[in-house]
């Protein structure tokens, strides 16, 4: 079979026999790069090679699946499990292929507000992660899956996307060059993160510090970044509370290192999942489909 | 006397006769507006016809005494008073005049992290503001006023700058067409800042709410103004602790608006300063200064 990641800023495909990657294929190709009409013909000429040796089978995860991509595909509500996942496939006419996306996950938080996902279902299925899993990235995922794997809620946190806001656009970006990561002002954001104050107080700090001279301005992002993850993981790290200070990340190897200094410096422990998640989980969903 | 609020993005001049303003000018030429070292001509230029009729004694306060101002005039640490600012005023050259700059004031916040704020005294002594005073904006500033008018210290929050930068930069403000300001909406952003959960994660509900046709995108901006504002308010409103639920409003009538709804909705009571508290307050401190 072939399975494929399809997200808002990148295309990765691959070739799946027997559970294993023998082939891959990686762009920038997005679901934001790609002209409205234009996903049958890119997807028909990424993989031709693949058609041509003879597969069929192909099933797509991530931002493809949603109003802005191919054909949306409709959230299934969580609690949902590998079974009940490979059950809500939507299928997309594709000549001579059975093509399917899998369904991106809704939920609510505890107050009913509505939750969604796509593709971070397929990545957490793919790893095997249970207890507390995080995806980090623009719209981090923290995801609460059971023992047996079922997913069984999760909600998201804008940290990623809000830091490259404010660096853009406010004066705090303003007093931030370029400069290469600096650990130690990074853990003295997330230390800050901990005092008391809101975090739209201690946002201004970012400035102040740099006013008298407190900060370097090369420090300043870095300071910035643990202070926005620092929040995020104390919102939802809880040092103390059984099973609770355990986190499984899923994602890029740089964010993950940054995630696992913060969930430590807040207390917890963290473990990093496999790189080819997205395809793993493909796979098994894949294997749990009854293909036409 | 001439007093002068000059501001990062505007300018007001205030000819004040026995504490009374007989004439006033206000233009969008803020300090930002203003090349360098063009400071003293647009000066000369703007309130020319007061010092031909005689004026010497000019008073300016708020970012033109900045490092990105005319002269930098030193940060006065709290507390402070009306007496103890004018006692630290920074002389200006300006040929023929007595030209003199209020200090801005600084502080920290309960673990040390330095504040700033610079025009805003001004506007707290002149309206003659005691308890908790709240000043929005971009930068909005917490001021604690003891009952004979001094400045104990304050803390700054960016929710202002911050709502600006989400629209402008993120997925939210793609869904925010230019609506009118709906207050169905601002009230149900309070009333989820209340709601569990960090701002972070409230955040990403303002595109969830939309995905799932619970927030039209007309409703979306007032909807997100009232999140923002409802956790900035929640921050320093105590409800229940004597004399710390209610909030006297410097600025202007459309933010304070905003703010009073807001804080009534957390179970505070508010007030709104008068309009002219800058040119009061130079009044005031220009009343206690030693001019030449």
């Amino acid at each position: 079979m072939i399975g494929i990641d399809w997200g808002t800023s990148s295309f990765r495909a691959f070739r799946i026999v027997d559970a294993g990657v023998t082939d891959r294929i990686a762009s920038a190709f997005g679901i934001m790069q790609i002209a409205e009409n234009g996903f049958e013909a890119h997807l028909r000429q990424a993989i031709g090679p693949w058609l041509a040796a003879g597969e069929t089978r192909i099933l797509m995860s991530g931002m493809i699946g949603s109003r802005q991509g191919w054909v949306e595909a409709a959230y299934l509500p969580c609690p949902a499990d590998t079974a009940s996942i490979a059950e809500a496939l939507t299928q997309v006419p594709f000549c001579g292929c059975d093509l399917r996306i899998v369904p991106g996950l809704c939920g609510t938080d505890t107050v009913g507000t509505p939750e969604v996902m796509r593709g971070e279902e397929t990545q957490i299925i793919g790893a095997g992660a249970t207890g507390i899993v995080c995806l980090p990235g623009s719209h981090s995922k923290w995801v609460r899956v059971s023992a047996c794997g079922r997913i069984e809620g999760f909600e998201t946190i804008m940290s990623g996307e809000i830091f490259a806001a404010l660096r853009k656009q406010t004066i705090l970006g303003r007093m931030m060059p370029e400069a290469p990561h600096d650990n130690a002002a990074f853990d003295r954001g997330v230390a800050r993160s901990g005092e008391p104050g809101h975090l739209l107080h201690h946002l201004f700090g970012v400035r102040a510090l740099g006013l008298f001279d407190r900060l370097a301005p090369e420090q300043s992002a870095s300071y910035l970044s643990g202070l926005l993850i620092g929040h995020e993981v104390r919102a939802y790290l809880l040092p103390g509370a059984p099973g609770s200070a355990h986190v499984t990340l899923l994602g890029s190897e740089n964010l993950c290192a940054l995630y696992t200094r913060a969930i430590i410096h807040c207390g917890g422990t963290a473990s990093t999942g496999p790189a080819d998640a997205a395809a793993s989980g493909l796979a098994l969903i894949g294997s749990m489909t009854r293909w036409t």
